[in-house]
């Protein structure tokens, strides 16, 4: 069950096959390239002209220099869930093997749908906007579209326009406005859709109404809304979005602290989501704690919230929030989610268990999910449970758990899958 | 030795008896209630008007999904040393164990007389207010009050009439109120008292002095103060009474850190320490360093000093300060205190350890306390002890320790007891 | 390969014969200074007018109260590779091994070159100004000069006016300072400089250039330049001076986030240096992030650059940004340092591997420098190399190494010297 990723809607409707293991691999995924500009590849085979065999060449070159990154583990692991052959990660024969795994894809009809079948995966939620049209959805059992909010509440004239032409209507005002985007969230409930997401970003600030957001509205339609400006109309969307998914029983998770702006030379070459973001400062828990208090005092409380920081110093002080706020009957109202993004590593994984289990209630936890916009990235929920496995059993033999094997096992099945199973 | 606390003296004084598992065990004890929030339980069996069986069964029920928290292990710990008889924790037979203990309680005549000695206290300091009446403890060799100097240091119109009762002088003017508190100190000194402690909530700001606060004491004192001016009245009495507490030898403890302010809706409920609160972003350490730094300076220097942090990714920053400020003759000046409030847990416990061992200097390490509500919680030196060994015979396994066996030995007493014993 | 450290340059050039154990181990150190302070040893025996052994025997007797701090293991160390003999290490009989320690320094002439030659250095890189006279590096093979750049970038009139005489021109504009800026980098150069150094303290802003420096720096040169204004041409300077490094292929390394201004009583009594300094607050990734990203864009791109810092809950944030930027060929573009002065235990040293391994590179790790004052302190190249390989032992016997035994061996080898070396 992977309840919020980035995966193409349109490979997945079309169920694209693959065969090219540069097209499945290493193409679609920022973390490899990251990589590799980490050992110096030249950005010409990771982003570039050349070829997908030069591109493939560099990647499984540099592969052994990785050792001990997630990555090299990833690797591994991908390779022996996809192909049935075993080969040496050791940098050598790249063309060969470049070729073996291209003569396996293209005998063996690789596509979307053998991906998920051969991963397992129950149920999956890729990202899709507001206006997106998400009938696709509808039908399918197996996936719902997870709401992407950041354009909603980065309001813009291009985005206003957008949805009025989404919804065939004119929107005027600020209540116009929450009426299409409640029609619109209406649609997603019929499509399957049980979570929202929100990037909080570093210096995410919280603003409380103060009663000019009609006009700042009026500013974002006209196009004239200053970025400070922005930032307080930001703060009200958030809060009518978040009492929009309390209404409707959705998940709103919240992706707080990324540094998405470092190198604008790489923004450039490689896109807004080209690996090259960094971490940023703790978040102003002030500012988070009223933004969450403000919600709970609306109609209708707060929403499930899964909190993912991306600066793990702030595991506890994200963890501890799972008892500040409580909604009676509500098992977990606040949790901290998985490791996330650049924290996605035995690392990450442990430190988010263990702040859960201290600073907020293990049980509670949402379980793995990817984030990511790879189809072999469903890898990472094995790499997830057999770290998951191998913490709990060496609390286990510490004597620390309270209840009996069962009871271990149950929770082990709970966090890798039973939890998440439950909120689809 | 639990030099720091928030038992009733009230209930002490009386020598209260228990015969309600309830009273004892759940209803003082805002961990649980806020454990209880965070599996789902509805606010009328945590803070409500349910019935004392009803909480106790909701708790009961609830705890097994507590494993790996801090509160499991407590849970077992603290029933091993009250009762003579063994339950499983495994959430079934609320009300006959509800009853069972209960009978036990009733038979047994428990009291607040009879758990400090099961625990076996041989000395604890629960807070009191300077106002507060403190002539109980003059008499008591095992019970000494712990000044909480938060209500000195936001001075209100409320509090100056309050102290202007209990001395029975008109306080016109600062130098007024410094006397005034002064021979408060005094009779705090003669009730035995050796320790102060003082909340620095996220956000804490050190403002230098300004030559104007006889002017916001007059605000104060006439209850126009505004918010601003009374921080930088603040940070004045910081150091007015950091300056008395090392005139009379006494410790101040500083606990930094709290995000207080989460859930209104939880605050109306629960009251102020209703077991909501969150940890607040890094300390300001020019604020900190620069109020040290002011109280060095002072005639009588710094006072022995004490930082607890709420917030864990603070350790190194706080435990480093040990080496920041001196006074001849004076062993850990400065140091970290032990895993405080939301910190307090084996990841905690063992993080100040580390942290202090390798920042500070683990030899000063003052021990633990248990800053509790609750007369169980006393058991948490034994959990401390425990990780304390356990983390002690790992480092010697390593080799990492210099000295002899018989060095160790004494540094776990040292950690456990000594140094508390030596301070009292 | 030690390329960072803040030897005495006159003690090198003079071969300076050590014949005091206290002179040698104790006086240049003041990580020893501050154990003495924590421990409450009088100023008298640290920095003051005590006689030598007195301070020794001071020194001496309270070492067995840092067990498992980093300094109990370095003294066992240092004693073990300096002596012949074997001491207990339990703080007696303090008069009689420094008269032994005396004797056997007296009779076996050691000097500066055995110390290089006992710790087998290879290669060292003690920390000077832009403006000192770097002829005596130019014939050595095993020295080379460590830019310390921080003067340069807190322009003030009479560095300027340092500059005018050593360069013997005037200098009137920012352009001239440039230039002989430039030309001293080239004398550098010619004494086999490889690296600068700049501390980037709590409190770091990078100010975008906003056409004002000219100004500024006719300002900084009348010596009527304000604080804040300074730190806007601290901006223009680092930018200038991170460009010159690119173009000279030097590596540039930010020492990030002390806070150096806690006790101002220990400032006057032990100097800038003396062992009092804190942690600051995480850096502003803003700022970093900015400041790398302005250098990128300019002629020749970013300088090789390491980034240390003495926030351990900053390593996350710091080890991502190896990631965040690039250069085609360069491997390791910008790495984490390893654990920088306060850091610099078995805690810090694992703490950057497993950092740099899952949100950088660890194959690109530069390895070990001491960045210390004393000529013993070489020894912990080889405690840093036995934590890495007891944590590589670890991650292999778990499965964890991607590659074959041989090749965790050369990563041992990397990690230890060879990368170093290769930069040298």
């Amino acid at each position: 069950v992977d309840y919020h990723n980035h995966l193409s809607v349109a490979e997945i409707a079309a169920n694209k096959r693959f065969d090219d293991i540069y097209d499945l691999w290493i193409k679609p995924d920022p973390y490899k390239h990251r990589a590799m500009r980490m050992a110096g590849v030249a950005e010409r085979y990771i982003t570039g002209d050349a070829a997908a065999i030069e591109k493939f060449e560099k990647w499984w070159e540099m592969l052994p220099s990785l050792s001990l990154h997630p990555l090299s583990h990833w690797a591994e692991m991908e390779f022996s869930v996809l192909f049935p052959f075993r080969v040496a990660f050791d940098g050598k024969n790249a063309k060969s093997i470049y070729n073996r795994c291209n003569a396996y894809l293209q005998n063996h009809e690789i596509t979307v749908q053998t991906l998920l079948d051969v991963f397992g995966v129950e149920y999956a939620c890729p990202c899709a906007s507001l206006t997106d049209d998400v009938a696709f959805f509808v039908e399918s059992e197996r996936l719902a579209p997870s709401l992407r909010g950041d354009d909603v509440v980065a309001l813009s004239q291009a985005w206003i326009e957008h949805l009025e032409k989404v919804e065939g209507e004119t929107i005027s005002t600020l209540s116009n406005l929450e009426r299409a985007i409640e029609n619109r969230l209406t649609a997603f409930q019929k499509a399957g859709c049980r979570y929202a997401d929100h990037a909080l970003d570093n210096g995410f600030v919280f603003y409380q109404d103060d009663g000019k957001n009609e006009e700042r509205f009026q500013k974002a339609k006209q196009g004239s809304l200053s970025k400070e400006e922005g930032k307080r109309l930001a703060s009200y969307m958030l809060l009518t979005l978040g009492t929009l998914y309390a209404k409707y029983g959705m998940t709103m998770q919240l992706h707080v602290g990324a540094q998405r702006y470092t190198s604008d030379r790489l923004r450039l070459l490689a896109g807004a989501a080209g690996g090259f973001a960094g971490i940023g400062n703790s978040v102003d828990v002030q500012s988070l704690t009223a933004f969450l208090n403000e919600l709970e005092k609306r109609e209708y409380g707060l929403p499930k919230t899964v909190l993912f920081t991306l600066n793990p110093s702030d595991n506890a002080l994200i963890s501890v929030l799972s008892g500040s706020y409580a909604k009676d009957g509500v098992a977990g109202l606040i949790t901290q989610g998985p490791a996330w993004w650049w924290c996605d590593h035995s690392l990450g994984i442990v430190d988010t268990l263990e702040y859960t289990a201290v600073y907020g209630m293990l049980s509670n936890f949402v379980g793995m999910t990817t984030d990511s916009r790879s189809f072999l990235s469903f890898v990472r929920h094995d790499y997830f449970r057999r770290i998951l496995c191998d913490w709990l059993a060496q609390k286990w033999a510490n004597g620390e758990f309270l209840g009996s094997e069962n009871d271990l096992f149950a929770l082990a099945y709970q966090l890798s899958y039973g939890n998440a199973k439950k909120e689809k």
